[in-house]
């Protein structure tokens, strides 16, 4: 037994349900800890991360294939995210405290009563973490971030492709646990397919995270679902990020256009979830010529044997489809660049718009701008959609609307890998893309699937949440009557 | 045929289809009518029910049995309600539009690009009418202003209990929808069981509302689940809103709790989603004595056959239960009262633990403070929960951490009936009160569950949508930079 073989031992039946067990039981003094302490927390756990960067990267570096600048910067953002929540647990708006005041003369035709509502953290949540993100959609990632900011236990299940750092990772967010004083079950970690399963089914998990694949995705989805009581399950499953090159921006910037494309396909050996999966540019453009000799960032190897077999066999079928060729791409280490034309793609929709996690992608070629509106508008749920353009014009206008119909982020003129954690980010979009699109699992907006309202009626000041009562001593922001606080 | 059975014929296969296909085509319209014309709507359903009141009224009472004050104060809730809805939609914070400047020194460790996002609707809602409240959970009910009020087309499957009341509010809705220029394809309405079905895996709908019980809304929800692609489901299935009664308020206001209990149960015939269905009191104290003998209101007539049938098959096993015998209420059209002890509760929750949807409530003894607590943390999810007390001490403290751990809506000496459409309600709670717990069916909070966020990155002024540019003519409340709006 190898030592990466060791340490992701499946979690056997026993210690899982004690894990569940124990963060049931954490939930309650989890959930009252004051939000200071709450926010102490994650910020501990970035720190603890800093402070570990060496031998973490090092780790990350052995078992994912991942290049050491693309580690460090994901470390930062990774800690950087922890604080960005501690700031958003200080700051209180998350709890989206409501006061609608007795009202005698309510006009709804009865008198209103005292009524003081605030969210309320769901319970223990289960996070599927990614391989792609060994940091950042990991063990301490946004899920386990944004979670633990709402006052939710965290279980982790970790993923196969990088059990020592996700033990390492673990063993740094205990010890911050435990120094702030909250009970163990707070955060757990488990191990294997089946232990996965098994926590998702268990009755004390109140939600689920996932970040993953399509298949992978659904089936847990329907075990959420069938559960005797059925919990949320947020789950970013597949995308494939299309990009519309306008005629005008494919004449204008070719180069730049080709050389930012190579890099957004080849960078993280196309691993990520928002890689542009499909490129729509002019029929006979130069920019295709400028695609095929540009020169390309070699890709690096893939994470794993796993990851690498999955691609293969999503690029197979693709590249063996009678309609299309092979621009580039065709020694190991460069990205593979496919083309098609638009037409193939309409008429054959289900084999050539899949996602193709890996280093490649597919060039279509359209005839003129309705083609490339025609092609925008067949479109499903999408994370994100990219358009290049010279200015707004009805065509432009065109795709805009169609991207904003069937994604959750929108761009102009740029790359949507590289997506920045902030307040209103938006990593999220209609199925397929995740199982919640009403939700987003990045920026700070991703604290609010672990809430739920709880509103308390005609209660007196001593019996209320301290949130909720009149001396409002933590300065939290309410709104009064509603009206929004100031 | 009688006339009811004309007016609730099935909606043939072919006209779910056209109606789901035009709600699918009004969508992009409705979404993109300016806000100020959206409210102008809603405000004008609320103008049309309230002048049409008297005939509305007329045929509610031949088709529910309901009598006339309870359902004109329900028309008038439920033309506030649209009103309240439109007040939200001026208002625009439902939009929850952020917006980050661009960061070159965004901590993260990559600049941070210009980001603004807001809240866009989530398609054509299906929403299956309730049959206990004609008015405010029917055809122009809370379902159908909070999503209309979201942008998003409305097909309701009627409530086959008042087809002709249905028929009636749908044409006033036509109206309306007519006259402000929105595709007659934004409203719609369907009948008959196998055409909600249909509607529900119709590829156009993209979420449902349900209110009903817990067995019929379980079943909508696994399909929904298992479509293709998955939409949410907002049920709300069923709930027992325990009372809690202390033994200093039995023995301080033995009169007035008994008298208010009646009340509760015996109103509308007991078919309210809120009627307490159990209620704890103390072993051997005067209210038992003072429930058996107080004047209680007469109940009325149930809904229809149907509900009748339910109601009489729900109560059987209960008062059949060893454990359990009949305080009061033998005799048609007055309340039922059961009784029991918290030990058979305890030892038997699945029997003695669930709704009778109708005028019966079950009492359950308790001997002490311990066993009422017991009692209180055995529950599972609930609407509301209420604790009838004198004071804060331990016991209330109890009662209200057990009752905030799975009920919506806590209440201090209040009944959960004659729920207040307001801002910070929440009517909703975990399962299987409801299928999502964070979120509500009433309230102004309940056209969050309508919406979903898009971002839109690095886009200019001109290609934004209007409520994101810079001018904000219309002061929508913004976050910028995280900073809340004033």
């Amino acid at each position: 037994m190898t030592s990466k073989e060791a340490a992701s031992a499946e979690s056997a039946v026993a210690e899982v349900d004690a894990i569940a067990e124990a963060a049931a039981n954490a939930a309650g003094a989890w959930a009252a800890m004051d939000l200071v302490v709450r926010a102490r927390a994650l910020d501990g756990i970035a720190e603890r991360l800093d402070a570990h960067s060496a031998e973490l990267i090092a780790l990350a570096v052995r078992e994912t294939h991942l290049a050491v600048p693309r580690l460090a910067g994901e470390l930062k953002r990774t800690s950087f995210q922890l604080r960005l929540f501690a700031q958003v647990v200080r700051d209180g708006g998350f709890l989206d405290v409501r006061i609608d005041s007795a009202d005698p003369e309510w006009p709804m035709g009865a008198p209103r009563p005292d009524l003081r509502r605030m969210n309320v953290p769901l319970g223990p949540v289960l996070n599927f973490a990614a391989s792609n993100f060994p940091f950042a959609f990991s063990v301490a990632g946004g899920d386990t971030a944004s979670a633990l900011a709402a006052g939710c236990p965290v279980i982790v299940k970790a993923n196969p492709g990088h059990p020592e750092l996700s033990r390492a990772v673990g063993a740094l967010i205990d010890e911050v646990i435990d120094e702030c004083g909250a009970p163990s079950g707070t955060f757990g970690l488990i191990f294997g397919r089946d232990a996965g399963v098994q926590a998702l089914r268990h009755p004390a998990v109140s939600a689920v995270a996932f970040t993953g694949s399509t298949a992978g995705g659904r089936a847990l989805y329907d075990l959420a679902c069938a559960r005797p009581v059925p919990i949320p399950f947020y789950g970013e499953l597949g995308s494939i990020n299309p990009v519309f090159v306008t005629p005008e921006a494919a004449r204008a910037r070719a180069v730049e256009i080709a050389s930012g494309l190579l890099t957004a396909v080849s960078s993280s050996a196309g691993q990520l979830c928002t890689k542009p999966g499909l490129v729509a540019v002019p029929e006979g453009a130069p920019i295709l010529d400028e695609l095929r000799s540009a020169a390309a960032p070699p890709t690096g190897e893939l994470l794993n044997d796993q990851i690498a077999a999955g691609f293969a066999h999503a690029v197979e079928p693709v590249r063996a489809h009678p309609q299309v060729r092979t621009l580039r791409g065709e020694r190991p280490g460069e990205a593979l660049l496919l083309v098609t034309t638009a037409q193939a793609v309409l008429a054959d929709r289900d084999e050539l718009m899949r996602e193709m996690f890996g280093p490649a992608t597919l060039l279509v070629t359209y005839r003129d701008a309705a083609e490339l509106l025609e092609l925008a508008r067949s479109l499903h749920g999408e994370l994100t959609v990219s358009v290049f353009g010279e200015q707004a014009d009805d065509t432009t206008h065109g795709l805009f609307a169609a991207a904003a119909r069937v994604a959750g982020r929108v761009l102009w003129n740029s790359w949507p890998t590289g997506l920045s954690v902030t307040y209103a980010q938006q990593h999220g979009g209609p199925y397929p893309a995740t199982t919640a699109a009403g939700t987003t699992s990045v920026g700070t907006g991703a604290i609010t699937r672990f809430l739920r309202p709880v509103a308390f009626q005609s209660v007196p000041d001593e019996l209320l949440p301290p949130q909720l009562r009149a001396a409002n001593p933590l300065g939290l922001p309410r709104s009064v009557d509603g009206v929004r606080a100031q």
